[in-house]
């Protein structure tokens, strides 16, 4: 047998560091599902070829081998990378038993095959919502979806998460309005603003083809943001000033975008205060976006990078006719941090509020009753190993961090962080509310 | 894009099918926790080499490759194959961070390459637990994990589940007694009794050079079985007619294990009535067994095989000293036929007690906030996605299964499956307990 080491890439976490995670996934799950959104899983394989697609993503896939198999006996399968490629065909092979526009959430580990000293994950939890049309989808659900997600981030113990907003429509009508072909390629170069910088972006975007004065145009539409609707100024200000070609259809597109834009920052803003703002430089590295993209930052954490993305698409799935919006929130990453930075920890490792003493080993029954009886309230609770001296059993309890002895014998309860002993009966006993589970609770 | 076809082995529910699976999952959690065991997760890979090992279960498993990567650039990784192997590796790595006696419980998914055609799934849910202590162990952990495990399955929507319990010590001490030294070799050739037969059990015994008189006596012995201690008299009626050789050693170990089975069944029922069987036949494959075995049968659902199986163990851990005691629930398999045979099915598949009408698009604000008031007060909600004709929303409200539509403009609502319709108040209107949150109801 190997020696034990841990795998790079791979996190894994105590029991009291479990409680914290736990607790983050339960409190997401909670609040989903009181937005009405129900849950699904699906296995944990794709197809290869399914998984492949065109996606940046796809390259780091985990091809599946069975030892035992022949070569070439099944079909090629890989881990997912994502929830998304998951659910497009969930929903195509479930559609007829589906009711739309569906609402789902979906909380699952994923894999990647990257290169983990980048402070990134190979396998990690994501936590997804998604909101698919049939054939249709109204706009009013992209702030839906943002709401959602930013009542689910300020549920969590962690700083205040911002969430940047931009919207494709614009975005394409814009450059296209300034003359530039390959939209999706410049918006894979401004999506990099971030990693290369301005100067970056512009050698970039000059490869592409694209005209210097575009290149301004590009550039200064990015440095636009807005806490409110009056980034539709700046970028009038900004439009007076640029050379457009005059392209009426994609003037149009860009008009309906900013309108969008702006419906949304006000919604989301509307519904949760001062969570949004409009910012032109999110791109998203994605070509499936076609309305609202969505990134999200942490107060304080902004070296994390976006902790929830997302964005409005045409189809979910490839023949087309499956409108939605979604958003992803990257959950082991911010569990990470978390802890890493002691946003929070759990009052204790184990769920037990009490450990009922056992005063010999023929009266262990009597330990169980009692044990038996806390429970029957919904009390956690435990029966110490062995008839050891009281003493031991309660450092025993220390030990494991459980706050409670109770002592058969004699009928009471110590609390043993204050050494407090109190006579206590089983049938109405009650441990402070605090005490009952153990919480995750802010530092 | 490759046409979407199910993979066969890797099950996937419906959301109506997925409540019946959490509500099941979140059963066990609670009942687990109760009984003070601490949640752990474990990464979803180990080193094949470490998977490998022994079992079975060895030549299933899936290997990773990174598409991506260079041959043999990775250290070689596999899906691991159940949740024995991870947490010993777990236990390993992380012993100075842990008080032992480690109570832990875990509920994950593993995979199997097996043929999946007999019922089998290459991807399900695992639920397990574990008592683990650091050198020493005391018995009564044997009983107290049958306990917990008898009492985690008569939470859930199935029927009656029975625990058959044997001790290897007993068939060890025993076997050895009749002058069977491969004794290993021999409980493997027991434990396919239903699958091959006494006449299959037989041959295979003598292949292994068990005499025609010592499998007489094995056969003899795996008929035993008693729901209290009258096995231990049946025992001794079979030792008085049995040729021994004599072995003191070995009927000293037979001797004791009499005692504790005897000792654990009658503990188990005293804690469960009517859970335990004394049944000599139990062998389990698996060679590190070293005390009580466990499998358990649902009643009426016998050819579903053993739904809860473990036993003891004395080291969890190569290098030794950590013994143990341990159970494992099959949930997907279970999961499966209370859904195949609609033991249990979900009172609705979506979150959402309330629908939220929409008068116009004009005023969705104002559904919106009543769906939030709701929602501050625990009640899941959501809001119609179009302000089409009140029919239409009501037909919606059917089609996803939310049993209360609210009017704004009215101050209404109404349980559409009576049809009755009352004036209601945002700050104290409530659904019906029942109908609060979806839930798992028996046939």
């Amino acid at each position: 047998m190997s020696r034990v080491t841990p795998l790079s890439g791979f996190p894994e976490w105590s029991p009291a560091e479990r409680v914290v995670e736990a607790s983050l996934i339960s409190t997401l799950r909670e609040v989903f599902a009181l937005h009405g959104f129900a849950e699904i899983e699906t296995r944990a394989v794709e197809p290869v070829a399914r998984l492949a697609g065109d996606s940046d993503a796809a390259k780091e896939i985990y091809a599946l081998t069975r030892l035992a198999a022949q070569e070439g006996a099944d079909a090629r399968l890989g881990l997912h990378f994502d929830l998304t490629v998951p659910f497009a065909r969930y929903v195509e092979e479930f559609q007829s038993k589906l009711a739309f526009p569906f609402r789902r959430y979906q909380i699952q580990k994923v894999w990647r095959g990257e290169r983990p000293q980048e402070g990134r994950y190979r396998e990690f939890y994501q936590a997804d919502i998604d909101v698919v049309g049939r054939d249709v989808l109204p706009a009013h659900i992209e702030a839906e979806v943002a709401v959602v997600m930013a009542r689910a981030l300020a549920a969590l113990p962690i700083p205040k998460a911002t969430m940047h907003i931009n919207n494709r429509r614009l975005v394409e009508g814009f450059y296209r309005s300034v003359g530039i072909e390959d939209v999706a390629g410049a918006l894979r170069s401004v999506d990099k603003f971030d990693k290369i910088g301005a100067d970056g972006v512009r050698k970039e975007l000059g490869e592409k083809g694209v005209s210097e004065t575009a290149q301004d145009a590009v550039l200064e539409l990015a440095k636009i943001h807005s806490r409110d609707t009056s980034f539709v100024n700046a970028i009038e200000d900004l439009w007076e000033t640029t050379f457009t070609t005059g392209d009426e259809a994609a003037e149009k597109v860009f008009a309906e975008g900013i309108a969008e834009l702006a419906a949304l920052v006000s919604a989301v803003n509307a519904a949760v205060p001062g969570t949004a703002v409009a910012d032109l430089r999110i791109a998203r590295g994605l070509d499936y976006y076609t309305g609202a993209v969505y990134e999200t930052v942490l107060e304080g954490h902004e070296d994390l990078g976006s902790i929830c993305s997302g964005g409005r698409y045409d189809s979910l799935v490839a023949g087309g006719g499956f409108p939605g919006v979604g958003m992803s929130i990257g959950v082991s990453r911010l569990v990470s941090r978390v802890l890493g930075a002691g946003l929070a920890s759990a009052t204790r490792a184990v769920p037990s509020a009490v450990l009922v003493a056992v005063t010999s080993e023929d009266d262990r029954r009597a330990s169980d009753e009692i044990a038996d009886a806390l429970r029957a309230r919904g009390i956690p609770a435990e029966v110490a190993p062995s008839a050891a001296k009281f003493g031991k059993q309660i450092q025993h309890a220390e030990r494991r961090g459980i706050p409670f002895v109770w002592f058969p014998e004699t009928g009471e309860v110590k609390d043993i962080r204050s050494g407090v002993q109190v006579p206590a009966d089983v049938r109405n006993w009650e441990p402070p509310a605090e005490d009952r589970w153990p919480r995750t609770v802010r530092a």
